[in-house]
């Protein structure tokens, strides 16, 4: 594997981020850390709990990018169909995972082992766990496609345990510069910076902060040289127009 | 167009939402306001600003879904490509919108419309607009396909002038009912009563409020009749079960 264009995918399952009434944060968590082992992430898709548009999904995507990641879906009501649609979309049997049994045997006291929580230890044959410090279920992976809950900070505690199972690349570095401006003043500077340093990703979004307007830049390369030196250009520019550099 | 069954996807156009960097909300302001219109969100998906990503994503989806909505990279500045790339899509010239140009000169003061804020008035030939109360520069549209800005209070204050281009079905009703309890206690239940309720949407939720656990239970159809009919049986095993209905 080219240990500089490493790249993934993540596809968040689940009705209550489709039907607005809850806001992903997922995207956020998994990226962030993807970033900051190199791996960039190219796609995400937030799909329903829907057995075939799981396994299209999942199909299309596993064969497109280094790694995929889902969330949510792995629960023990009957709305969590994650594990068994995985076993369908890699043509394995749907089973139960003997290890993930024992670690929730162990977890839970006597007798609370009941028919609910042992529907989370059903997985595609073969599958890896990932272990969840959180509240004992594992997740699971099949081949480069990474099984985690829906639960912000479960799946948050859960990253740990996927650190030497993933390969990373180059960390990509970023650097932002926020100013007091609006985008349309700044603009055909940046796009000259642009023009000028080809291999960096220059973003610009403004913000409103204190009730002010303000824009951030956001250059992103793995190199810090060259971060570095589009930095002082740009610099260059806020000082010439008189624009006040501001901290966020 | 069936009333009954109007969907839509959601294309959210940005770097910084696949970077990690910002936490997108857009999906939840546009899924939230199609849904109380009657129109169910069946996708979202979040694409980098390529322009060769955009026009395949938006081509696939155009033709899947009654409703594109896109959000974000509409600006001034060179990282904005939405409304060149959406001209490739439907194969139409890039060129000045006059109605866009006229609003946004009377917007500026003179002088201020400068050729940054002037490169938010190029558009895809006879697209039609979408009215800006917040920032002055329009969104529009092709045929289904709607684009709006990426910063949310904007975005969110464009959705009034939405209203009368689209055209809504039957609204989705939803009922919450929150209970302290945790998801594999009531897991056996609510699969039959899913079971029972084939035409009704319920989704199960884990939450964490003021440090302790509990789960919402919500419910989704076009018949408030049936919602109600299915509350009470949740009602009816949770009484059973002696499990504290909370509010959230």
């Amino acid at each position: 594997m080219n240990k500089k264009n490493i790249n993934a995918a993540i596809i968040i399952i689940g009705n209550e981020i489709l039907s607005g009434r809850t806001k992903d944060t997922n995207t956020s968590t998994l990226a962030t850390w993807l970033n900051s082992i190199g791996i960039k992430v190219f796609e995400v898709r937030v799909i329903p709990d829907d057995e075939q548009t799981i396994i299209d999904n999942v199909n299309t995507l596993r064969k497109k990018y280094d790694y995929i990641f889902t969330s949510g879906g792995i629960g023990p009501t009957h709305d969590d169909i994650t594990a068994s649609s995985i076993s369908k979309a890699f043509e394995k049997k749907y089973k139960i995972h003997k290890e993930a049994f024992k670690i929730l045997e162990a977890y839970y006291k006597p007798g609370e082992f009941n028919e609910g929580r042992q529907k989370m230890v059903w997985m595609p044959e073969n599958a890896e766990l990932i272990l969840n410090p959180t509240s004992g279920a594992p997740g699971f992976y099949v081949e480069n496609v990474f099984c985690l809950p829906g639960v912000p900070s479960i799946l948050k505690s859960m990253i740990g345990s996927l650190k030497n199972k993933i390969v990373g690349g180059k960390p990509i570095l970023s650097h932002t510069i926020s100013l007091r401006t609006v985008e349309s003043e700044i603009a055909s500077s940046l796009t000259k910076i642009q023009e000028n340093n080809k291999d960096i990703e220059i973003g610009s979004y403004p913000f409103f902060q204190a009730g002010k307007l303000g824009v951030s830049i956001v250059l992103r390369s793995e190199d810090q040289s060259k971060i570095n030196n589009c930095n002082s250009q740009i610099l260059d520019f806020v000082k010439e127009k008189n624009i006040e550099v501001v901290d966020r």
